[in-house]
Formats: C-alpha cells, structure tokens, sequence
C-alpha cells in the first residue's frame, strides 16, 4: 500500500518491493557469476554465443546509466566495453558497485515517474516502468544462457528461486 | 493511472499493463516453440537438461492453473506430465487456449488482491503480484534456455525485445 497525503490505496507493486525484486535477481546473478570457473567466465561458448562475461558486461552497462538517466535525465552512453582487468574479481566488484547505487538512484525515482514515457541512451523508447522491467527481464535471459553454459561445464547453477 | 471513486493517482504499473507484458513475453515464447525442429523441441538438450518440451509443460502447468487458483482460491494440482499425443502443434494449440484463459482470469483479479498473501499448488506461499512475476520470470528463464539450443542447433532465435 502507498501512503498520500490523505489515504492509502491499493498498487500492484510498491517502489520498495520493486527494487527489492530486481536485487533479488541481482544476488542470483552475482552467485552465477562466481559459479563460473575464471576461464569459462571469459571464453567458454555454445553456438555462437558471447561469452558470459561479455553478457555481464552488457548488464552492467544497463542498469546503473540507465537508472541513472531515469533519475537525472541527462542522456547516457551505452557501452559495454570492459576497460578493466578481466578477473572474476573486477566484475564483482563492478557488481558490487552497481548494486549500492542502484539502492541510492531507486530512491530518487517519484511514484509519479514510472509511467512516464523516456528514451534511454539516445534510442530506447519507452515508460520509465517498462524500461526498468526490461532491465531485469533482460538480466535473467542473460543469466538462463549462463546456467546451460555451467550445466555444459558439468557445474550445478545456483538456485533460481532463492533470492536473499 | 488507477481511478478510484473519487481520484486517480499514480501506480508503478496497471493491472492492464502487466497482462500486456506479460502476453508479450508469452507470444515471445510461442515464437521459441515455433522456431524449434519437430524433434527437436522433444529431444535436444544440453548438459543433462530437459528438452525445452518438458520446460515448456511445467509453464503450462504454471500459468492457467497458477492464475485461475489465485481467482478461485481452490487449490490446483501441480500437473506437468503431458497427456496429450507429443507434437509441436498439439503444444501451440494448449499455448494459446491458456493464451485465452489468462485474459479470462485476469479481469477477475481486484487491485486489491495483488498484495494479498496466497499459497499455490499446495506449497508456494507469496504475495500474488510476487506470484505472478515469478510465473513471469520462470518463463523468462528457460525460454532463454532455449534460446542457447537453438543457436547450439545453428537456428537464429525470435528476437528477445520484440513482443507484438
């Protein structure tokens, strides 16, 4: 339930639980990270496919800049270029990073703002709710792939419905 | 926005909305199904997984029943043997009846329930807006699954970003 100034009323989803949601997702995601030998992080492949760490890489370029852009609305670059060392470690790291503001960013979003229509990076149109589903929607596609990489390497994945 | 009685005010997402999203996504995997070899679709897997057939009848077994107890609060069986003859037509066409029976229920949920605690099947306690965007993410997960055997197949997958 959201508070107005006079009554509460009923929503589907409240801001807080939405964002809880997604960090959810986002403990997941970091456990299938560090499931990944540091070698099979980098290269191993099926069909064609990026690499895990290329698909973290397009996750972290997503979430931090485009909430960011939501919240400032100052037009963000997407680049999923990794200028860092490529360990394990740096990527949770930048994980870790991206979490933190996440929770600071998510703060600053107004109720009012979430079916407000914006475009992200210069070409993605779309309701401030819309962008943000797609944000997570997009991080458990990415992340599925990652668990038939870890079941072809002979490694179980972590839980898909333990979130905390 | 909501209208209540007497004022409307802002929601993160409406009830509407969320169907369509959820739709979306839905007509996103029947493509998945489509785009899938006759034997294929109940053969091939990776690392010890299932065939996407079998992914595709625990979704069907989620999402009619899971929505329809949520409606009715009787209690459904959790039923992912398949009963019927073993075709990819035969899997399209039960798609789209619960397609169909999911707009049904739907308009039978008040904004009111989506915070309500329920337990599915049995055994999965949640509020039902977590329910349902648990249903969501599941099909999310192993229709990306499927994803990586089409592309382990040399087939080019429905892109993820298109939902109409």
């Amino acid at each position: 339930m959201e508070t107005t100034t006079n009554r509460t009323y009923p929503q589907i989803i409240s801001p807080s639980s939405l964002l809880e949601h997604w960090q959810g997702h986002r403990r997941v995601t970091r456990r299938v990270i560090e499931a990944f030998p540091e070698d099979a992080f980098f290269n191993h492949t099926i069909g064609g496919m990026r690499a895990f760490s290329k698909m973290v890489m397009e996750l972290l370029a997503i979430a931090e800049p485009g909430l960011k852009e939501i919240v400032n609305g100052k037009p963000e670059v997407f680049d999923e270029e990794f200028k860092h060392d490529n360990t394990k470690a740096t990527f949770l790291k930048l994980w870790d990073d991206s979490t933190e503001a996440i929770n600071t960013y998510w703060t600053q979003i107004k109720l009012e703002q979430f079916q407000e229509t914006v475009t992200l990076f210069g070409q993605y149109e779309g309701t401030v709710y819309s962008q943000i589903l797609y944000f997570i929607d997009n991080e458990i596609h990415h992340r599925a792939q990652a668990y038939v990489y870890l079941r072809s390497l002979g490694i179980e994945p972590p839980l898909f419905y333990v979130r905390d």
